[in-house]
């Protein structure tokens, strides 16, 4: 979560340390998770016959923690989306988030997270098979899918600090509604490059010092095309998407 | 939580692998902790208001999440222990931890774990003061605490290896109560010595991508500390404690 007074959110270098400790959240994420197999029950309504009503074993684990962090406000934080909307009302005061930097939105994405979780990031991360440890791959995937939340949903800060850098330029492209000149120009290959570069040679030094107990870790390859294939496209669209409606009336 | 099949629990390799593995999640957590103040209300019963009654903003946060979990049978694992005991039952079927490699025992130090861990890790760990970002403190105090409560009662696994490799000189010992003849057969210094500097080396690694990004990390030194001072007497003390009843008959 942010800093509540939130007076640097927008700087670039503020912005770049919170994605560089997501990093590690989400690389150590997979690690954990690549420990299990994709073990279907956890994914499947039913999977685990009826004690969960109508939620997968996930859904129920995820579920459960939202509501348990939406009494400590954590979904009253600009950089925090929920899965569920349902939650309970905070049991703690709301703190004025007065300087969100953010312009008013509806974007949530998460739905589409976690189909994409389930169907392909699973089973790429994963062995097939079953290993019947679908409490612990549930719990994992709580703490992955939160990560990988806030991580696609700081498109928008990212997105708000090009805009103020460049406003003019981007008006004219949301005036016209065109979606792909604004991806183009959010778009910076070269800086992405060094992303892959990097979270590559992370997944490498963490991965080696499991490696050499014997805990296996990650291809350090998986963790390059994680976030070649699914993190940056999802929090580019994220990025578009609000900037697509960054001129629209407050309401 | 470990493999189900458990057929390798007690080999050595295995232990150290899960043990390296915690290392991780260990120094991460301390890491994330770093970023924020101490915040004193987190840890005070009615550090709130009245809407907690009468649990601190940690411990509703931790009972929260230990009866989710508990649905999911986390505490039917033999390496994980619960800080609450009114928790619920589980809504899955119970694994049978058929080969529980464990003597019968009834160790559970989570209590002393959280008062060591309120009064004097966090503020070894974290600036002073209060910067109001109480949720978010919570949250990883958790899943910290969590893997602290997994690294500390993993001494019993330790004890167990090592009773197993030294059967008839352990007997002795254990039957003569002489604790300090324990302490001093289940310590070897140059184990010790080892694993203070790899992890000391792991937080400079990890530290340093986070310094990169003008994150800060955390001293290597306050990791080293963390495990000379607390987590690895602390997990030796649980190894003495679970040897002097590795006699007892089972009940």
């Amino acid at each position: 979560m942010l800093p509540d007074g939130m007076s640097k959110e927008l700087q670039l270098d503020h912005l770049r340390g919170v994605l560089v400790r997501l990093e590690e959240t989400l690389i150590f994420g997979v690690i954990e998770r690549a420990q299990f197999a994709v073990n279907p029950p956890v994914y499947a309504r039913g999977g685990l016959g009826g004690a969960l009503a109508d939620e997968s074993l996930l859904e129920f684990v995820l579920h459960e923690a939202e509501r348990s962090h939406a009494k400590v406000r954590r979904y009253t934080s600009p950089d925090e989306y929920p899965f569920f909307d349902d939650l309970p009302a905070p049991i703690l005061p709301v703190l004025p988030y007065a300087d969100n930097p953010l312009h008013p939105h509806r974007i949530n994405v998460n739905a589409r997270l976690l189909a994409l979780y389930v169907r392909d990031m699973v089973p790429f991360i994963c062995a097939p098979g079953d290993d019947a440890n679908y409490g612990s791959c549930a719990v994992i995937d709580v703490h992955l899918l939160q990560a990988l939340s806030k991580r696609i949903h700081y498109g928008m800060f990212i997105a708000e600090s090009k805009y103020r850098e460049s406003t003019a330029r981007f008006d004219a492209m949301i005036r016209a509604g065109d979606e792909t000149a604004l991806m183009t120009a959010i778009t910076v290959p070269a800086v992405e490059a060094k992303l892959f570069e990097r979270v590559a040679r992370k997944a490498a030094t963490y991965g080696s010092e499991l490696a050499n107990a014997g805990e296996g870790g990650v291809d350090p390859a998986k963790v390059r095309a994680i976030y070649e294939r699914w993190i940056i496209p999802f929090s580019k669209q994220v990025e578009v998407a609000y900037l697509l409606r960054r001129l629209d009336a407050a309401n």
